[in-house]
């Protein structure tokens, strides 16, 4: 077998990681040998390799956090799942490899689909989800606004709310970022700028936007906010701008706008276990149903790691990166 | 009789405004006329001068929006409240003014007591009083979190937390400030700056701070925010610092904290009459009892009303400015 491993951090994150070949071991009593079909190089993984994310494993280790693979075989005293049943690789990480040794337990049976699609499952979908159901009721017909609409959790986004009959409007930085966020069914696509407000207000007629998802931060936190209708919430996961999220008083005070935070991993920590569980079934019959799906730049063996890896951390993209390890 | 009159708005408050004598008029049929005793200059009637409020009079206007009076005479038809008695001037606003003209069932009757502070009832005592119950349930022995600690708002807010056993940390921007708010019963004063929380956990002894009051914006937002425990709400109601709250993913996201915005103007639109009334009751009983007050650096006649809004948009005061119209 092979694995992406490093053995130390560094600021070109290519630059540590490197495919080495071992025997492939046999599972011990109570594991299984899982092959695995396909990994993603998420921007958690680039910051686990360049030391600045908030969770480090100890050195040596083996790159990636999710994935998705097909049982090999049972060790002894395992009956399920069967050999050959397509599963989620476990939380614990260590994706990017052609195999891997797991306690059955913490293996999701998933159904037949497209592995590269499946292996992204756990991180942006239930993210886009989560932020759509959690913090404001939304009925069929309502409107939603995001930026950063482009992004792997945007794409989601747009599809699921088009699934529940929700109307999108979706903020981009970049003139070349519309199109592809109309191509996935976004029902209106804008250019960030200072008169954004006015250009929401003509695009929905004036109805209601209860609901705004932040993933920017900075300046661009209050052109959402303003663009939300009195008593709106607004939704922050993440930071693209590297600037703390901006929110004036006029909207806070006069507007009686709420600015909340979204965390897919306190999410994971405090939800039963029938619920998480619930969400990644539900998240898995509709990409087997090809109903959600990401845009996909390049796949590559894991004898590209390099390449790989290099292609993730570049800047623009058309669409993930991911590992099919056993790809020549 | 005399009023404090603008035409129009403008940068400089004091520049607009004006005292200006006409003829006393008589109640009409079913009107009251009453003598102004005592009306205060808030902060929001500095901004209704410049343009900068939520809610703007057409023009010409007569400034003021609160205060309190006694029933001068009785327009025919009207038998109550009786003449001499003390009552809340109407919300529709000109309190700066020795006279008006009011139809009897705006007009509360108070209990006999200091009218200037009594004037004062209608804006910052609720504020402080709705920022303590309206967000988060607090019980006896709880911390609350506030800056502009030595603002009005901020005294009656240490005021009333002690009255229902909860425990205050007051944050003031300048060493100057902190023997005022030790005075008025807050438990711990701090000045603000980088090392706000380490300073806050100290001193509650790492016990959970749930509710954060925030009046200043930009930086100072985040270091509430950061004073706060996990999963802890911010509420914002002014923006001293003349800056947008700044609050980083970093405290949305991975802290799950809470920001929102409260504006008196908005709960008097929405409460029931009698849960106002019912408050303000409240309040007049507890400022009858000498159990809430707020400072006073200055009181003035209408006719010295440009002095009086100068003195109230200057910096560092030591307490109101009030008008009591008939001072000469």
């Amino acid at each position: 077998m092979k694995q992406a491993r490093y053995e130390q951090r560094g600021p070109v994150p290519q630059d540590v990681i490197a495919a080495v070949e071992s025997a492939t071991p046999a599972p011990a009593p109570g594991q299984v040998l899982v092959e695995v079909l396909a990994a993603p190089i998420n921007p958690s993984d680039l910051l686990t390799l360049t030391g600045e994310y908030g969770l480090l494993p100890p050195l040596p280790a083996v790159g990636g956090n999710e994935g998705v693979g097909r049982v090999a075989a049972l060790g002894e005293g395992v009956s399920a799942p069967a050999i050959g049943t397509v599963v989620l690789l476990p939380p614990s990480g260590g994706s990017w490899s052609t195999h891997l040794l797991a306690d059955p337990r913490a293996l999701l049976p998933l159904p037949e689909a497209d592995p590269v699609q499946l292996s992204m499952i756990t991180v942006n979908p239930p993210t886009a989800r989560l932020l759509l159901t959690e913090f404001v009721d939304l009925q069929p017909g309502d409107w939603v606004i995001q930026n950063a609409a482009n992004s792997a959790v945007g794409g989601y986004l747009v599809q699921l709310a088009a699934l529940r009959g929700l109307r999108t409007l979706n903020v981009v930085r970049r003139e070349s970022a519309v199109a592809g966020v109309r191509e996935l069914g976004g029902d209106v696509v804008l250019v960030d700028g200072d008169d954004l407000s006015r250009r929401v207000r003509e695009a929905t007629d004036g109805a209601p936007v209860r609901l705004g998802i932040d993933a920017v931060g900075g300046g661009a936190t209050e052109r959402l906010a303003q663009s939300l209708s009195e008593g709106g919430v607004l939704v922050n996961y993440g930071a693209m701008s590297g600037e703390a999220c901006a929110l004036s008083p006029a909207q806070l005070v006069f507007r009686d706008i709420a600015l909340r935070g979204f965390w897919l991993a306190r999410w994971y920590r405090l939800a039963p276990m029938a619920q998480r569980v619930g969400l990644l079934q539900e998240l898995a019959g509709l990409i087997t149903q090809g109903a959600l799906r990401t845009r996909v730049q390049a796949v590559y063996g894991i004898d590209r790691i390099k390449d790989a890896v290099a292609a993730a951390a570049a800047g623009e993209r058309e669409g993930k990166i991911v590992l099919v390890p056993n790809q020549t």
